[in-house]
């Protein structure tokens, strides 16, 4: 039998780390590129994966007052025309709807037919502001109609140039969020609850730490007021955005007539904010915890918690081995995690046992156990953390049962940590140009610069060159003003810079 | 103010049933139609009725061993040509993407741009046999890998001439399982599999009796060998189909090179199968158990269970009514129902009473409960079952508390029981072609005909003239044999007929 490598991902991620990223998607089996242009198929680890993450945030939308609906996939043309804003952002990258019909061709094949032609071309819509803004403009009569808090979880899809999986797809699956207010100050409100959720999420249940910030004006939501968003480190020392709130202002509200009558009976206009997370936070959370064997999986949206692998020989070994199993896996669901049953798989395939185990690594599976005739005579079983380096240990079978929630816990913890770590040790405060250009030098290992900064044309040539971007203004830092790096101008906000995917 | 009309809905059902279709969806505030054609806009109370269905089946589906991935909207148009029959099938009805972006045109609006035009089309997928065969083909390679068990939630879109909401639209959602089998048997026993869970989800689940049986040949999905289907039976005597599970042999196999090596080292096809049910349920439902007075909704269904109504006049009154309800509400939630906790909402909105009371009836809530002033003192509610004409009864709050599980219990047998009387009542065994004539006349109440019968030209002019459908030849009676009414033949089969949706 081959010894297994060194390590079960090649290249490393100090080799290749965009190759790294793509080797741990396919040993995981997470995902694969499609037949179709910038489009993945999601496997079954991957999506129960995003299932999890679903089921969370769902249920936070929810105890917040936000209400599931489903709006059409197809946007008429005219609509987009509305916001202009809008149009620039998003008629650049669309998948274009003009036929309903196909016929055959004279080669035998299919062709649009002719005489199917639509009038108005359709949209598949790579955002749904503009057809959910029109149903609110019908929903919206009176005050008493308001807040309106709607959410939808939906495939989108977007013409992308360069696509890599879960990071950037044609297609993906997101949720976004649209709501109506009252007034200025309960839509801005509205805005940072929401941005406060995904943080929440991001950390406590991702174990992926963020900033939460507002982005610059040429990185706002085409048609928003303000963009706030929330920043991750991955471990590459770039930064990705991983979830974005917008307070959209009266921007389509005007250009879609929402509007309602207030308590003093005047027709006025409405606040709107829209807001989504996508499949993208799998890529996050791979390229955060992952390691140079494959997966890491935080225990809160990992599949399985536990995967159980009997180790017999003989007939009468599997028998004993096996019923040892299954009693461990009853005991092992009764214990509760994070509200919920521990999950536990019992892996049985007729495979050998080191392919099995390394296929368990590289899924990421927190806690694998192996059971062994052994253990079974003396009431112990064999476990080993994913997130810890080296061998397990054996463990009195009860003590792993009455200790499991607190060993994924920990796990939980320890993974966040990490992260945290990570990301505080590759992130400085920079007062000079000089030192920018060193920090963001091609060689150099990069990270999160915090700078004072002014936008303007000097920054911009500066941060184009060193293919930087500023990734927003922390909200926890916004009120520290200083001399900006690149023009000098005093009064600067202190911003977040980094390399991004 | 105005008293309530004797029935909330107009009109009634036996004054127009088509137009009250409509009139209990938007009285139910379940969907509405939207600014694209034939695409409705799914509201959250229509929303959350499709989100119960989902996770009862999607908890049906992984206890059988399935597990749910994500394919593709677009689908090349070349796979579509792979399957002839397939084609035939769904060509007709597609939307067409062509190109990948809009550019000004010449009037300031925006238009497809030419430069930008596909040099294959996509279609936007009517189902996704297959861009999930063509994966299934790259993932297998041996017999080890067999069975391969996919469902996947999706939005799927036809270009349905004629539409009507949830029952016929052009986007709607739905599950399409997709499987792959080593053997004939195993492929057809899948097959069985899930028409028994969809037969046991829709009887015990929806309250909605079906028919269980298989297709015609006429009417089997296009590239199947065998299609079975649930029939239920609308209170205006209409069947619908409600879910499909075909048997694909290997027709999609050899058009797709699924193939595996066996046992014996040999190359061969696989065996497959698809099915699926969508938000058409919703249709189901409303049709089988609403009446004059809007939805009815069977517990194991309903957004919320209870819905608790505060009367009071003075602020004194609402702080002690209000406290009592809250408190209700507490001890409702820690009951359980159909092992969730009893859903409850508190409506305290600041309307009208008479009013507050008929958007629950209309929106089905299975118990309403009044509280007022008289109760608190008395330590009493006033509880009112919709699916019972008829009002309330003063009851003792530990009492309502202490049965509200075996209440909605009692009322999803009831609804059960309700539905499958009246559809025994509509059903007849008919051995004469005079005795078709007349229960399938114009102005006769139709229903469920049981009829022997062989397909063929007699029987579909015949069938073709009096608007009426061979629905399947039912499960439980496939040994049955006698003459066909409509040619005399012996040894036909017996058959289910009726008009339908």
């Amino acid at each position: 039998m081959a010894k297994p490598p060194k390590n079960a991902i090649s290249p490393t991620r100090a080799e290749n780390y965009a190759e790294w990223y793509q080797q741990v998607v396919k040993a995981a089996d997470l995902a694969e590129n499609s037949d179709v242009r910038g489009c993945m198929v999601i496997k079954p680890w991957g999506y129960a994966i995003w299932e999890n993450i679903q089921r969370q945030l769902d249920a936070m939308f929810k105890a917040t007052g936000h209400e599931n609906a489903y709006f059409p996939l197809l946007i008429p043309l005219s609509f987009l025309e509305k916001e202009a804003e809008h149009v620039e952002g998003f008629a650049k990258e669309c998948a274009v709807v003009t036929h309903h019909r196909l016929e055959p061709d004279p080669d035998g094949g299919l062709r649009p037919a002719p005489a199917a032609k639509l009038e108005e071309p359709l949209i598949v819509r790579p955002t749904s502001e503009t057809i959910i803004g029109a149903t609110f403009a019908r929903w919206l009569e009176s005050y008493r109609d308001l807040p309106i808090l709607i959410n939808q979880w939906a495939n989108v899809v977007r013409w992308e140039l360069r696509t890599r999986m879960f990071l950037r797809t044609t297609e993906f699956l997101w949720q976004e969020g649209h709501t109506v207010h009252a007034t200025e100050a309960e839509a801005r409100e509205e805005t940072q609850l929401i941005l406060d959720i995904y943080a929440d999420f991001a950390e406590n249940t991702m174990a992926m730490p963020v900033i939460k910030g507002e982005k610059t004006a040429g990185e706002r939501f085409p048609g928003a007021e303000a963009t706030y968003s929330i920043e991750a480190l991955m471990q590459d020392r770039k930064a990705l955005q991983a979830g974005t709130s917008h307070f959209l202002g009266q921007n389509f509200a005007k250009a879609q007539a929402i509007k309602f009558q207030n308590r003093s009976g005047e027709e006025v206009y409405a606040w709107t904010t829209s807001w989504g997370v996508s499949t993208r936070l799998v890529g996050g959370l791979i390229m955060t915890h992952s390691d140079d064997d494959g997966l890491v999986l935080p225990p809160k949206l990992a599949p399985a918690h536990v995967v159980i692998l009997p180790i017999y020989k003989s007939d009468k070994e599997r028998d004993e081995v096996l019923a040892y199993c299954e009693s461990l896996k009853v005991e092992l669901i009764a214990q509760r995690y994070d509200d919920q049953p521990v999950r536990v798989r019992i892996d049985d395939r007729d495979i050998r046992g080191g392919e099995k185990k390394w296929q368990w690594v590289k899924k990421g599976v927190p806690i694998r156990v192996d059971v062994g005739p052994r253990d079974v005579a003396a009431g112990y079983v064999f476990p080993t953390r994913r997130d810890v380096v080296g061998k397990g240990q054996n463990t009195p079978r009860d003590e792993f049962v009455a200790t499991v929630a607190a060993t994924l816990a920990d796990i939980q913890q320890a993974l966040f940590d990490r992260a945290a770590r990570a990301r505080d040790e590759a992130t400085v405060q920079i007062d000079t140009l000089d030192e920018f250009e060193k920090f963001f030098a091609e060689k150099a290992p990069g990270g999160l610069a915090h700078c004072y900064f002014v936008d303007g044309p000097e920054m911009e040539a500066k941060l184009k060159a060193l293919k930087v971007t500023v990734r927003c203004v922390p909200m926890e830092l916004s009120d520290e003003l200083g001399n900006c790096v690149f023009s000098g101008q005093a009064n600067a906000r202190r911003g977040v810079f980094a390399r991004a995917y």
